[in-house]
Parts: structure tokens; sequence; C-alpha cells
């Protein structure tokens, strides 16, 4: 059995859809990026300047994903003869670097791209980049951001102004003279039902965002002029809704709230402005777990389409308008960030002891037998563990190097099986989804990579919401992964710390062993969590680096500075008036890290 | 019954040993900031500038913090007896701002305090300020960073390079020559026993930090010189230990390893770096939760001290000199997070529906009575919840009504009961303890305040790992709490709100409702979680300030840009040379925030 790239492409989750046409391997076992038929590998951007690690900007794939999102819409529409419109925004919120709303614009002019802006420097960030498309804003309001608002109509096609409150109606009826024609009015309501996703606390009864129907009745009996300008209900359900069950709980609410509401109450409707919540495969798995769900955005554009008209169709309504923003599809995939490696150390222990147990785990005859030992080894070894008082060297000695050589014969011996006879992987299976202490030994990590970046600034999602970033190693993915590593960043914080690994073999993948630690990759045909991530030894002075992929959503502005480690290089890929390609370099900052 | 300002002083966590010292609540109701005799009424500050919110920095406190805790140290080496010295340094990653390092080396060069420095920016940073004390350098090291500590020895009395793997035992192989006598080397070895905080992951066999035995040995193999460099055992069990316990085991630890690696390896040793751990009290309740430890700062060194002593003794060893290096108890003081309500709004609805449940609310004899019938509500409304089909105006309008009158209804029966007959109270503990249905309600906010201010930018800890940190109203602080708030932030992200409020009021305290909306403010003698922040109804056009206490410790350098809010207007509390107060103001940003 042979260890070739296909391999590396499926346990690293490059045989997606989408990942498929942005990353490859080449025959060298580079990790590269495609774009305009060509391949760049993203080891040999960092070397040639040396880096101890990058954020990979690559901005036409920007304008890849709003083709791409865009034309599902525009096509949906025309064969399903949708009598609505597609009325594309993007929250200034996921990103605001200035590369990225240029590319936005840039790319998404011919659809009428506008923007989404919350906060009052998010309205004066938007106003900067003019576009004939809409403008929603949003968020907690003042005068003045209103008033920044109506002085700068010629920098949007229309603008709609969300009501969230009582007292925001009425300051919107303090500039009401001043609103003109391209500036109308919507509700931001309350939805009931919850979204499931790790952000559903922004939707229900008690959600922090949105219109009660007591403060609707409140503020049109208070503001009666406000009425007529109202033309868009604006619904929210949290980001990363990942099941299509939950999307057509939502599409349904909404097409149902605003036909009532539409019929009942407010006939100047004509636009649902649909929110976030259109999910990013981030494990490139659709496996329907919290960052990877089980829909395509074909199928979310599909649904969306299919109950707005049926329903309209139901009450008798005219179609609505779409206004469409969801950001992090747009932007996540055009950074990568990439890191060095620059030390590694064991996990535990170098050390050997000589413990009986060894010979029994030797002549274990199936992995049943190894199973019930490592529960036994499992039990030893935390009660050695319990006991740290009057500590002395031959002692710790000891419980170092018995921890380490029962994980390493433990794990071998489970190798030796599996290679013997492959039967053995049902009952492999059985110890993982049974959450079995073999399953621990086999999926833990043998070594600690330290890697040249700061978790805290690079990937923050992971610090505060554990979210899963696809890690990749950049070269040496023609060889077989040497270990399990847990990934550590700069910081002097434990938080600074990825272990967790998703792997999705695909069913009849056989190498399912690493080569030096004996550690599980995976079961073919299962998702299984690993507690470290699959890399390789890299041999003398060879320089090895780990990617991220899909770090281009609110990675940006969420970024701290942690041991005042911030500003990281940049590697920006863009195209030219005649679409070749020109790469430049933003890296003034790498003497802040280690080489 | 009447509200006095000792009831808010209660309430409102002011009666603490270090709170006491720091705030007070003045006869007209203010939150007051204690410094040198004055008292600063907190909202006048922000009201002065008309302000959407600010830090306050009041610098010498953190001189306050310093005086106290070396003074325990010094006071207590002194009269034990204990021959070993204190050598305090500074860990820049707890906050790196330019007026806290220069506040530190202000107030704490009478001690000598020193730097710890973890990464390249943070040794430049802290070579900058130069100082007589200690300087350790540790995190992951590279020949340019050495470099600079060993270019720059004018810069600190001693500096000890920590090494943490053997790969910096070769880079500082490199540098050799150049170390001199100023330059020592420190080991940093990975602890067994787990901290038992939510850090605890900073200690234990699998720890990101610190070097195992098997590393150890190798060093002293390949590298014999180092041997007679070593001076230092560095230990870190992660930040906040909360429990007197867990210090014990952690202090008996370190002395046991020192003594035993000083006896039979490391003859050299004179220096235990003690880490983090000292935990500070964000509840100021003593209740050994994450956020509040059951001892004192004064236990924290009394205990280090006797064992240290007590174990150098019994291995017939020096006493150890300590290397104390919390940041956390000297720096969070120093920061007051204050932010204005700009919006008030229901927290579900201001409709009212019929319901027979009402009567029989109404009518109910005891608390008991009511609990049943909480349940009974409870469920009433999940059902009514799971269906969000086919929703109309009219039964949106029944289910938001009913869930609010069910809310009013309820809670306030339950205030009834307690005002009839006190016994209530037992009763009402109980369904707390036991988390019946009648708690939810009655913890529940009614109300959702708005507040000028970004937690991911002023409060990240509490986005990240939900930190708690004591929220107080600056005014009306002699009136009753109106009712039960959540807080939300003016970003887009549903994780921009805090609705948790820790409640320890002390036994015979007898107001435990609100004023307006009847929830429970706590129960005496108790610690209870509410689901909401007691705060005042302002009336009118007045100001309504929120202070959140302590601050000053790793928000600043967590700040994330959500929604692009960043920077706060900042108040700065200093004295001049003849210790006179000074109040600045730095507020380009104010611009940024509602109003």
């Amino acid at each position: 059995m042979v260890w070739g790239i296909e391999n590396s492409r499926e346990l690293y989750g490059l045989k997606g859809v989408l990942n498929s046409q942005l990353f490859d391997i080449n025959e060298k076992g580079q990790l590269v990026i495609r774009i305009k038929n060509k391949e760049i590998p993203v080891a040999e951007l960092l070397e040639k300047h040396d880096l101890p690690g990058a954020n990979i900007r690559v901005l036409p794939w920007i304008g890849l994903m709003i083709d791409y999102i865009a034309g599902l819409f525009i096509e949906y529409i025309k064969n399903y003869g949708y009598r609505g419109s597609f009325k594309p925004v993007y929250p200034l919120k996921v990103n605001h670097n200035d590369m990225v709303l240029t590319s936005i614009k840039r790319y998404g002019e011919k659809y009428g791209w506008g923007w989404e802006a919350g906060t009052l420097p998010e309205i004066q960030k938007a106003l900067s980049y003019r576009t004939r498309g809409l403008f929603v804003v949003d968020g907690v309001k003042d005068l003045k951001g209103l008033e920044k608002v109506v002085m700068n109509k010629e920098a949007f096609g229309e603008a709609i102004i969300d009501i969230e409150s009582i007292k925001e109606a009425k300051l919107l009826d303090k500039i009401r003279e001043k609103l003109g024609e391209k500036i109308r009015v919507g509700l931001r309501i309350r939805p009931m039902f919850r979204g499931e996703s790790i952000w559903s606390s922004s939707s229900g009864l008690t959600s922090k965002f949105g219109l009660p129907l007591s403060s609707i009745y409140k503020i049109l009996d208070e503001q009666p002029w406000i009425r007529d300008r109202i033309v868009m209900l604006h619904f929210h359900y949290g980001s990363q809704i990942v099941t299509k069950k939950a999307l057509e709980k939502m599409f349904t609410e909404m097409i149902n709230t605003y036909a009532v509401l539409k019929s009942e109450l407010l006939p100047g409707l004509k636009y649902i402005d649909t929110g976030g919540g259109l999910a990013f495969d981030y494990e490139s798995s659709c496996s329907g777990s919290a960052y990877s769900p089980d829909y395509t955005f074909k199928e979310y554009v599909e649904t969306m389409i299919n109950i707005f008209k049926e329903k309209s169709k139901e009450y008798g309504i005219e179609e609505p308008d779409i206004v469409f923003e969801s950001g992090r599809a747009i932007v996540a995939p055009h950074r990568i960030s990439v890191a060095k490696v620059v030390d590694i150390r064991p996990y535990i222990s170098d050390l050997t002891t000589d413990v009986e147990l060894v010979d029994k785990i030797r002549s274990a005859k199936t992995i049943k037998e190894l199973s019930d030992i490592a529960r036994e080894s499992e039990n030893i070894i935390n009660r050695l563990l319990s006991y740290t008082d009057n500590i002395d060297l031959k002692r710790r000695e000891i419980l170092e190097g018995l921890i380490e050589t029962l994980y390493r014969e433990i794990t071998r011996k489970a190798k030796d099986l599996y290679l013997e006879n492959k039967e053995a992987l049902s009952q492999l299976e059985e110890n993982i989804r049974m959450g079995r202490p073999l399953y621990k030994f086999l999926v833990s990590p043998s070594k600690r990579f330290v890697l040249s970046f700061s978790i805290f600034s690079i990937l923050p999602d992971y610090v505060i919401l554990n979210q899963y970033f696809q890690p990749v190693p950049c070269t040496k993915l023609d060889k077989k992964p040497d270990v399990l590593a847990a990934i550590s960043d700069i910081t002097c914080d434990s938080m600074g710390e990825i272990s967790e690994y998703i792997s999705s073999l695909p069913k009849g993948f056989t190498e399912i062993f690493t080569e030096k630690d004996n550690r599980l990759l995976g079961i073919p045909g299962k998702r299984v969590i690993l507690r470290g991530i699959p890399l390789h030894l890299p041999s003398g002075d060879e320089e090895y680096y780990v990617a991220f992929l899909h770090t281009g959503a609110y990675q940006d502005p969420l970024s701290m500075s942690h041991n005042m480690i911030n500003n990281y290089p940049e590697i920006i890929i863009d195209e030219d008036d005649k679409g070749d390609i020109i790469i430049s370099y933003k890296d003034s900052s790498r003497d802040d890290y280690p080489l």
C-alpha cells in the first residue's frame, strides 16, 4: 500500500465542490492555489520572502464567489419564473478590510451589490464606496448617523433604514422631511423560530434583535406617517444555519409574516431582507454540524425561492424582492492563513518505562482484547496522575515514561492488528462510536508543533467559538502524515492551542494509520474527531508550513493583540486590468515572529 | 421598608475588602471613585464631556495594589523569618498599555519590580522601560529575540531566559559567550498538578507549556555548560486558581520539585518563579467560583511562604527567592468601563392577553401553589412556541401577550406572597435551589437596555470565557432597582449581550424584589445567579450610565474591532508630583458611538 496525493486530497478535505476549484496538490506534493489556469505553490510564496507565516489574500476569489452565488439566484429566478428581483448587499461587519470592500465593489457592481452597515463607522466606510445598489442601515442608530445617510444620497441607489425600537422611530421623525425619494424604511422584526445554529439566540421571542408586535403597533400609532414609508421586513436568524430543515422553517416564517403584514397592516411592503444564515462549509463535508451545512448554496437558493413563490401564490400577494445579505460565503475563502513550524516538542515525554502491561499488549490477538487493555491502562494512568504530592525525580520519570510507553505500545498494536486483518476495522469503529478508552489512545497527539502565529490574532473564532478551520500542510502531501500533533501558537496562553481535526475519509480508504506514531487518521465513511492534526515530521532543516483555509470572514475584525502579537505578514494575489495575476507583499511585521 | 444606599452597597458588591476602599456611594446616590480623601462621582466625569461611555483609568490604584501586595510579602517574609527574597515581575501580556507600564515602573521601582516578556514585541517594549529589577524572558524564542536581550544589558538588573525546549537550549548555545554575568537561565517545567481553574490546561503532563523530564535530561546531556547557568525553575498553573486547596497543592509541588532538582541535578537553583494563578475576586464575594477565589491575597502569600519554608527545612535546602509574576491583581482594578443607556426596549413584549390562568395565579395562597402554576405556565408557553408555521398576526399577538402576562402575574404574586409572609422566603429559596420553573420567571429580565459600547471591544473576556465583571449603576443608588434587564451592546452580534448577574445578598437583607417588574434581587445569605442586571428606569431625559468594575487586566490587549467599533473614550485619573489629582480626557472616538 502506498500513499498518494489523492489520499491527501481526501484526508485534508480538498475534494469538496468548492475546495477542488480553489486548491490542489501538485506532483511535488505541494498545496497549490488554483487561479486562472495557474497553480501557485503556497509554501514557495512564503519561502521567497523567508516569512514566519502570512495571510494570503486571493482577491479574485471574492469575484468567484460573487459570480457563483449571484449566478445561482439569477438563474433560478429566471428558470422558475419568480417575479421578485435579487438585491444583494454586503454586511461590512463580516470584514471591512479595504481590499475586501474594493473587491466586492469591483466584482459585485454588475449585480448591483450594495452595503449593509450597522454602526456609525460602518456607515461612513460604506458611504466612501459609492454604489448604485441598495444601502441597508441597521443596528443602534442616533441622529448623527441618520443625518450622515440623508446628506450622502449620491453614494447609493436606494437606502433603507431599519427601525428596531420605538425610540428609533421617533429619531426618524426628526429627519422625516429630509428622507426624500431615495430613502425608505424597513422594520426589523423579531423572528419566532429559533435558527438552531450556534447563534440561534439571534432569533426567538427574547432575541437581542428586532421588534415585537407590541412595538410595531406603537410605532404605527405614534408615527402614522411612517406606514407609507415602510417597504421592507428584515429578518435575521443568526449566522450558520446548518440544516435544510431549519432553512425551510425560516423561509416559511419570513414569507408568512411578510404576507400577513402586507395584507393587514403594511401594504407598501416590497422587500424581504433574508438576513444572514447561509452557512459556509468549513469542514468541506456537508455533515450538518455547526461548521458544515447539510445543504449546498444551490439548495439554499432553491429552497428560498420555492417557498417564497409558493406562499405568495397561496396568500395572493406579489412575490417580494429578495435582499440577500450573506457575507460569510462571499469572503471566507479569499484568505488563507499559513504559519511555519518553528519547534517540535514531545506531547508528553520521550522516556520509556518497563511495565508488565507491555507484554500483555504485545500478545493481544484482537482489537477487542486490546480495547480491554486500553481501559486497564487508562485506569492505571489516572490513578498515578492523581498523586502529585511528594514527587521525586524517579517517580516523575517513571510516570512520564509509563504513559508514553502505554500510548506507544497500544497504538502500535492497533495498527498491526489492522494491517493483519482488515476485519479489525469494524471493531475500531465500534470503539470510536462508543467512546471507549482505546479511542482516546488512537486519536491522541504524540507531538506538539509550535507554529509562528497567534491563534488569538489569526483565528479568533477558534478561541471564541471553537470554530473549525481546515488545516492542510503546504508540502509533503505526497507522503503519509507521520504523526498526530497538537498545534501551539506563540502566545503565552493555554487557549492558543489547536488539537481538533475533523476527519471524513471516504469509503474504501485503507491507509488509516499515521506513518510514525501509529495514530488513527479516521474511519472510512465516518466523520471522526481526532485530538491531533495529521502532520509530517520535516527532515533536517526542511521548512514546513501549515495552512488554515477559509479565514476570510470575521477573522480580520475580531483579531486580538494578545502578547502584542497582531499584524501578520500579508501576501496579496490580485489581477490587473488585463486579467494577469499580480502578487504583492506587505510584510513589515515579519520580525515580530520567531523564525 | 425603605431602600437605602447601604442596600445598594450590598447588592452591587461594594462592601468587599477591596471594593470598599476603591468605591462608595454618596448621599446623592452616585457611584464615586475614592481617591486621596476625595470622592469623584463617576457619572459626572462622563456628563461633563457628554460622553457615550468611557474607560476610566485610575492610575494611582496600580500603586495601591503594588503597595498592598508587596507589603504583604515583605511583612510576612520578615515576620516569619523567611530567608529567601521577594522578586516581583510584571508580565506584559496582562496589559501593555503605556500608561499602565509607566505606572508599574513608577510605583514598583522601590520594590525592584521587573518585567516578564513572552514575545519579541514584548521584549522590545520591556527593554524600553529600564529597571533595576529582574527581567524574565519566556515564550517561544528565536535568535533575534535573544540577541536583543544580550545587547541591552543596561536595561535590567538581571535577566533570566527560560528554556522551554531542546531547540531553545541549542539557540542559547549560539549566544552563550555573550550572556555575561547578568544573564542566567531558567527552566520552565511542566507541572503535574492540574490547577483546577478554567485555564487548568496550562498545567498537567500534556500542557502547552514547560519541559517534561525527558527534555530536561536531553538538554543537560547535549549542553552540559548550561547546568551551571540554571538558577530558576518556572512554574505556571494557569490564571485564576480559585481554591486555597489548589494553592496548597501547587506550592507543594513547586517546592518539592525544586528541592529534588536542586539536590540531585541542578545545585545552582536559587529562584522559584511561581507563575500566575493568584486569583482576583471579580464577584467580591470570596465564593470559590471561577471568578471569585475562596482565599484573600494575604492567605495566598502566607500559604506560599509557609509551604516553601516548611518544605525547605524538610529537604535541608536554602529557602528559594520568590519570583512573583501575577499581573491580574495588580492592574485589574485600575480600569472601570462605563457605558450610557441609549435605548430601553421590552424584553419580550408590552402586550397583554386575557387568559384563565391569571385568576388561578391571583388566587394562589402559597409559594408552593404558585410554583405549580409556574410549571403549568412554562409548559403552555413551550407548547405554543414550538409552532412557528403559518402564523397570523392575531396568533402572534396572543402569544406575545400571553408570555408577557404570565411573567407579569406570576412575579407580582410571588412578591405579594413574600410581603404578606416572610416565611415564603424559604419556599422561594427551595425553588431556586431546585431550579424549578418559578425560578426562571423570578430571575428573568423584563427589559433590554441598549448601552453605547461594544462588549467585544470593552469586555472581550465576557465573549471568550463568560467572565464576570461586576455591573453597577452610576446613579440612583439611593433607590431600589426597578427592573432586571438584559444589557445589549451596539454590535450586530447576538453574543454582544450580558444578562447574568451574580447576587450575594447578606443575611437579613429584606428588600429582595425589584420595584417595578417584581423580579428577585437575590436570596439573603445565598449566591444566586440572576438572568438580568438590577437596574433603574431613568425618568424622562435623565442620563443613566452603567459601570463595569475591574476591567484593567487583559481587556485592553484582547479588544476586538467588531462592527468597526474599537477605540473607546478614555478618562485618565492620575496624580502629579505633589500628589494632587489630575483628570484628563482622550475622547476623539466619541462620535463613533450613539448618544
